[in-house]
């Protein structure tokens, strides 16, 4: 019999709860822990959890495996609640966003640090709630293992074994490593919905806006509807990372706009490219291409931007004549304006 | 018999074939014309045009219904193409993104510019051209309606006919009107994916970010998969209204990094604040409730970063512990620091 407790009921813990009792093996007893009753209670419900209990130290005891997949500064605190009943054999992990504060409240709050290894599984919908928990929520997705610097190898085997039953591929690296990463990839990107919403929210024609507002819009921002317990805990215990690409981002949004400002030919043929460059980038991103695609580098010499690559072909120069053609009428209709213009 | 030339036959051109033959009365004929022979070829494949020409002129040819569905700039010079054959009587509209500019071409180009009502149906999806179409893509859209100050009703109520036959809600505003907002919720959220995906994709950790990257990072950058003619078109030509809101953004993302970076408990409590206003505003956006909800402004006060309406629970207090809790812990942690760095 293989006991598990996971503290912490809402998306992440009841899909691992399903995922667990749907795929693991024979002999797994999976136990539920929520400081909030009813959710609790909703998690058991659809099946996630043998039994629950509201007090998480009496779902860590006799657990062979704990999981922390409360909101980031809730981990600290069931920790130190935890922490006199966690048997000493235990396996610990969590699902936590960030990584570095993590390790360190394991190190100072756990019996037995060495068995603690941090897990953050990239996955996640813009419902949240054990309602909205799938047991398939896992499935393809990398699940980044961290462990400390003083965890045994059978505790990050353990986590490791965790992640591939419930259809999660696993990918190791250090602390830091993971919160500069996540701060990329996730964390400003949540951060840059919550900016973009809250702008056009606040704007007096909103009731037009979010009437005209299509799916473009509702994807851009959907990173908005996060759980503002989890966002704001990610915000305040990654800032550096997170300051470091918010500052980033608001350059090269600077950037872009002065290359949107300004009107001369050259200026418009690097601002097609770039377009042209994302939207490239982004196939192949979107396509499931991970890394770099090398690409001949005698095709293009395009460096605008810090894009390396970029395949033009015979379409991209048929497309700049019909921007010069533009440039050309514009610059007629100038001159024809001043030549109107009333002399003083 | 109604005869409906569709001039460019890409997601939209094609998705309008297709709805058109699909819900149309009996008795349209639909024609396409695309400047790629092949792109017209594989339109005619889906079953979208009764048939295709190569020749935009030969297209509008005895047509009661013209409708240009191309990218702008390509609009402008298509329109300069078919005006010679344009039947008198003929209703003319368009499918572009922005919608001052077209209507100044319309007024300079077409023979009879009152028989010209600008659309912009706002549908879309991350694949483009026509093996993308679908009959439904309007379903449920809004259909924006722009009326020129020379169009006539029996003009504008042939267009509105159009979008109600595709399955739109017509939405009728002037164009200046229409691009400001258009830039708000489509043009510059564009242009944010574009400057978030294009930095991350710039940086050295790229293969590891695009490993660890989830449906959130998927989904807030999707928009630079627009069309790069599309996005190039509607920047050029909707530039003023795209500077104002990029200024915007970019402001907002300055002073949401500043809070970010504010460690004090007043500032924590704002972002905090921040942040479930916002996951609040975008569930009601989410779950359609256009406009503003009213709530009794006395249930809270909090107005930092324009926020006027924020529902305030028992949670959030709840959650206010925690974050004290937290910021306690972390000024004696400095506190311990100060006493243990060694004096000189």
């Amino acid at each position: 019999m293989t006991r598990i407790a996971i503290l912490g009921t809402g998306l992440i813990g009841t899909s691992l709860g399903l995922a667990l009792r749907e795929r693991g093996k024979a002999g797994i007893e999976v136990i539920g822990h929520d400081r909030y009753h009813d959710v609790a209670k909703a998690a058991l419900k659809r099946g996630a959890f043998h039994r629950i209990t509201d007090m998480a130290k009496q779902a860590v005891e006799g657990a062979d495996v704990v999981i922390f997949a409360a909101p980031l500064l809730a981990i600290q605190q069931l920790m130190a609640d935890v922490a006199p009943a966690v048997p000493p054999t235990a396996v610990l992990t969590d699902t936590g966003s960030t990584k570095a504060e993590v390790l360190k409240w394991a190190q100072e709050l756990l019996p037995n640090p060495a068995h603690f290894v941090g897990s953050h599984p990239m996955a996640g919908k813009t419902e949240f709630g054990p309602d909205a928990a799938e047991a398939t929520l896992f499935d393809g997705a990398r699940w980044i293992v961290v462990p400390g610097v003083t965890s045994t190898e059978a505790a990050i085997e353990v986590v490791e074994n965790l992640a591939f039953t419930v259809g999660a591929t696993k990918m190791v690296m250090d602390a830091d490593e993971h919160d500069a990463y996540a701060a990329a990839i996730s964390h400003v990107p949540m951060l840059s919905a919550v900016a973009l919403f809250s702008l056009m929210r606040s704007s007096a024609a909103w009731p037009e806006l979010s009437m005209m507002a299509a799916g473009g819009f509702r994807d851009t921002t959907r990173l908005a509807a996060t759980d503002p317990t989890m966002a704001f805990d990610i915000t305040v215990t990654n800032r550096t990372h997170i300051l470091h690409w918010m500052d980033r981002l608001v350059d090269t949004l600077r950037d872009l706009r002065e290359r949107v400002a300004a009107t001369d030919a050259e200026a418009e043929q690097d601002l097609f490219k770039i377009l042209s460059a994302t939207e490239f980038d982004y196939s192949q991103f979107r396509a499931g291409k991970v890394g770099r695609v090398e690409v001949d580098p005698a095709l293009d010499q395009v460096t605008p931007f810090s894009f390396q690559e970029f395949v033009a072909g015979g379409w991209v120069r048929q497309r700049m004549d019909a921007v010069f053609r533009y440039q050309q009428q514009r610059a007629d209709e100038a001159e024809q304006a001043a030549r109107e213009r009333p002399k003083r």
